[in-house]
């Protein structure tokens, strides 16, 4: 891709649009639009914003992702985990259900563009990959606890509410005497056949011949059918009269044109929730593209991706809806239907846009119950405490991490959760750095490869003290290097040389060359030649820009083995003791 | 060093202490008493506290340290830096002259005291590693600068106050007029006169034939000469009354007893500036008692150097002081002045205590201006900008650290700079290893060892394409690591096998796994092998405990050399395409 099109995507593959594309992302968009429908509406309810919200934001957000994004599968939208990160974000500002509560997510949907525009075009990408992967498996099975949690009051008939797994725990006991029988038998019932639809429906017809294909989309179809059924149930008996909640009226319209308030006051509370929701969003949204490229042998390049996703954003802000991303369900749904270009996006939000016009008075009477079930039920699958055990068994700080992100996440919110799990991972590889593994090291017979004494059988001679150092040096460690050194040297008596075998140091900053050179004066005091062995090319050149080379009080060899062969001789270079 | 010894180092040196060690000792102390009077004297004035309390905080803090501490010439007080941090940090929480402001000095000591010996009774030395030594030349010449600031008022006979340097200077500014002329000719005169002592004394003695040590004596007594012939000046002609700002009556006792203030207010104000004192207070300490030590090849135990620090600041909260810490001036006099062991710092605590009872009132009419002046002078010669030219060299990521140091503690305080200057410090090494450098490699005729084809004449075969990682592989990296591999195997035709040259990988993290497991998936649906070379042992232990040695689909080779014997024939292992 080169020029234009490396900015505007849809510049490439428009170009070769045909009518057999056509027709797959044809029928990639209407499934996409019939699963699309309940999800809106539920995620909305989870954002704590009208039903039609969730709708604008799957319309024109989608239609920005298609000019400007690089995936040919993503579907954006809202998604479960950013629409708990916007109730929570804009809970701290505003009213659920007042004008202000809908004006600050239009809020929070153009800083987050803005916030993710600005790092694609300075190619900034990369911030996100200070969240990691233990951290986010972390932070979604936790938000997906909590956002079933926060559910379960459309569930029950209670006004319940909270940030916080303990306040929301708290608030529906509170309330519990409040409850409604009527929304709780229909929100069982709803959750139990989403389960069934999920576990049990395409098994079935399976065995029953009908096509893996058509199952399939019949298992998708199974919120449409909930969303139904419920509301006929709702609408015969009259069971709004008798306290079921119901969605209510929606507007009938295309979405609107909106402005975002702008106030500095807003602005500056927002400001923090928008980067943490656009960095959760681009990692979840990066990290689903590009699995379903790598599928197709196609690339996604994250740092457009962000463009695309901040144009969404963006969009999202003017047209009545909330921050949007990526979505795992609704994309994999979108592949899966057979998508091949983004244009099967833009069928999918012209489906939506229809929808808005023609059948939002068919809701009138959709229980929430209902929706809340299809939430719970999807975010249900999200919860894998498996990441735990795995990281348990690999390493003790990635377990550190994950425990800290779940239960902070859990405990205090989203917000601290994430930026806890963050801030506690970059603690721990720092500290990792701080002490880092030195190996003494001689040579494996019949080879030219040094090892760890320790570990294998190999060839020393007494008077050269190899260390192979296993880490860049740095601030953090430089001290450490100096301290060991004059350790070893203090121990082994009759050392007469002293080789430090660079060949895992990738960087070494000032305060560690003022250690080398500290280093090296001190054996010399001691009349111990100091040699560097394996130094990377980056790191020489790096070296030769300070004095440490001409001071050094030996030489630098290209492998280890040179050096070996040079001073493991009994005549080797005498050293000068001064 | 065993037992108890190891934590009480006297035991250790107090066993072969003699009488020759004594008259060493004797010697060392009586001239560091000289020169520390009137340096309490002016860091207390600094410290906005009354001028006792600097003589205070030198005499049990020194007897603490003599019994817990490690080196063996390290003279622990009142240091200029830590001194304007305790201003800055206690000018926030109570009024300058207050007995509140008294207090909130014992606090500061108290909390300081509390977290180095918590530092060092869980062996967290480590910690102040974080502050690199370009963060810690460029605070020190800030601070440096801002201390000799601080001093003009006294200079000019004004009440200016301020933290920041532009605080500072527009205060000086707005009270220009109130200037006191007579104090200002004995300041400008008594400054003068210590840079002529610095500078100029010793050699003209030395030119005159007085014997180096003696010339070497004369020049430390300096400040005390000023302070004797500007309190005459001052008594003779009644200078006091005509508005020359003096010392005034000073308590003639022993340190007393005193209670820091423990209020929970006082506590949290305090508790984030008390940190950055002790690690900065430690860092400056080690740093020089690591620097004297390695002259007669002793060595300092840093864990047990935050005790012995501990310790001393604990002492000073209950005896009226404020924190202290080990001197880089007093130290060096004290070394150079013959001591041998910390007995020299008792007899030096003996000494200021007498002196604390007999002398105080002689220095009733000591002009404040010339403890500016012995401050002033003091302090300049920490200010050294060739840091900014020696970091420029090096790299511009050092560079970035010092400026940012140097420019926010001048504009924003000494806490903010410092911690600036870590923060940013840490940023820039995430960013490096961010993007690692990783290398094409191949072998070197001749040799077993492999090298850049960029750099090096290599040979090579197309069909295998190694890398070499410089970087250890954890989540900021991970997903950088993925898209390189694929993309370096798109664009090579004909590639067979990939192999990864584990050399300068020091960790894998679970994140990283993971990106493995994934670039082992793909490159084995594209038919493509993958393999390991020269894992070292550490991380090899690690990568035991996930799936991936299992899925590999390909081998883990001790060397790149069999690497490379077993991949480059043209008849090497056939790779599974699936």
């Amino acid at each position: 891709m080169h020029g234009l099109a490396r900015y505007i995507p849809v510049l490439d593959w428009g170009r070769s649009y045909d009518r057999n594309t056509l027709s797959n992302d044809l029928i990639a968009a209407l499934i996409v639009t019939i699963m699309l429908i309940p999800q809106s509406l539920a995620y909305a309810l989870l954002a704590g914003l009208p039903p039609e919200a969730g709708i604008y934001a799957s319309i024109v957000p989608i239609l920005l992702y298609a000019v400007f994004g690089t995936s040919r599968a993503l579907a954006v939208g809202p998604v479960a985990v950013v629409s708990l990160m916007t109730a929570t974000a804009i809970g701290q500002v505003a009213q659920q259900g007042t004008a202000g509560y809908a004006v600050a997510a239009l809020t929070l949907a153009l800083l987050s563009g803005g916030f993710l525009l600005f790092l694609g075009i300075f190619r900034l990408g990369i911030l996100a990959n200070f969240l990691s992967h233990p951290v986010i498996a972390g932070f979604i099975t936790a938000s997906g606890i909590l956002i079933a949690t926060s559910q379960l009051r459309h569930i029950l008939g209670v006004s319940a509410g909270g940030f916080t797994l303990f306040e929301m725990v708290d608030s529906l006991v509170t309330h519990l005497g409040t409850l409604n029988w009527i929304t709780l038998i229909i929100g069982v019932l709803a959750t139990g056949f989403l389960f069934w639809v999920r576990k049990g429906l395409k098994p079935l017809l399976r065995s029953l011949g009908v096509g893996p294909r058509l199952a399939d989309i019949a298992a998708k179809a199974g919120p449409v059918a909930a969303v139904v059924a419920t509301t006929l149930a709702v609408w015969g008996f009259g069971l709004h009269d008798r306290g079921v909640a119901i969605v209510g009226e929606v507007p009938q319209s295309l979405p609107p044109f909106t402005m975002p308030g702008l106030s500095l006051e807003l602005i500056s509370e927002l400001a923090l929730p928008a980067v943490l929701i656009s960095i959760i969003g681009f990692v979840e949204s990066v990290s689903v593209a590009q699995t379903l490229a790598a599928k197709k042998r196609q690339r996604i390049n994250p740092d457009q991706e962000l463009i695309g996703l901040g144009a969404a954003n963006l969009g999202a802000a003017f047209t009545g809806g909330y921050p949007v991303t990526g979505g795992f369900s609704r994309s994999v749904v979108n592949f899966d239907a057979g998508a091949e270009t983004p244009a099967a996006g833009a069928f999918t939000a012209i489906g939506l846009a229809i929808a808005s016009v023609a059948l939002t008075p068919l809701i009138y009477f959709l229980p929430k119950a209902t929706l809340a079930a299809t939430i719970i039920v999807a975010v249900l699958s999200l919860v894998d405490f498996s990441i735990l055990k795995k990281t348990w068994r690999y390493s003790r700080a990635d377990f550190a991490a994950v425990v800290a992100t779940i239960v902070l996440t859990l405990a205090a919110g989203v917000e601290v959760g994430v930026a806890a799990g963050v801030l506690l991972s970059v603690a721990l590889h720092l500290s990792k750095t701080a002490r880092p593994h030195v190996a003494e090291v001689g040579l494996v017979p019949g080879t030219q490869h040094f090892r760890n004494i320790k570990r294998y059988t190999v060839e020393t001679v007494p008077f050269v003290l190899t260390l192979r150092v296993d880490e860049s040096l740095y601030f953090v460690n430089a001290r450490f290097l100096e301290d060991l050194v004059q350790d070893r040297v203090y121990e082994g008596s009759g050392i007469r040389d002293v080789v430090l075998m660079f060949s895992a140091v990738n960087e070494v900053d000032f305060s560690a060359v003022e250690t080398l050179e500290a280093i090296n004066h001190r054996l010399k005091d001691l009349g111990i030649g100091l040699h560097l062995s394996e130094v990377k090319g980056p790191v020489m050149d790096r070296l030769k820009t300070a004095h440490f080379l001409q001071e050094l009080n030996g030489e630098v060899f290209l492998s280890q083995y040179h050096a070996w062969m040079m001073l493991s001789q009994n005549d080797g270079p005498a050293q000068a003791a001064e």
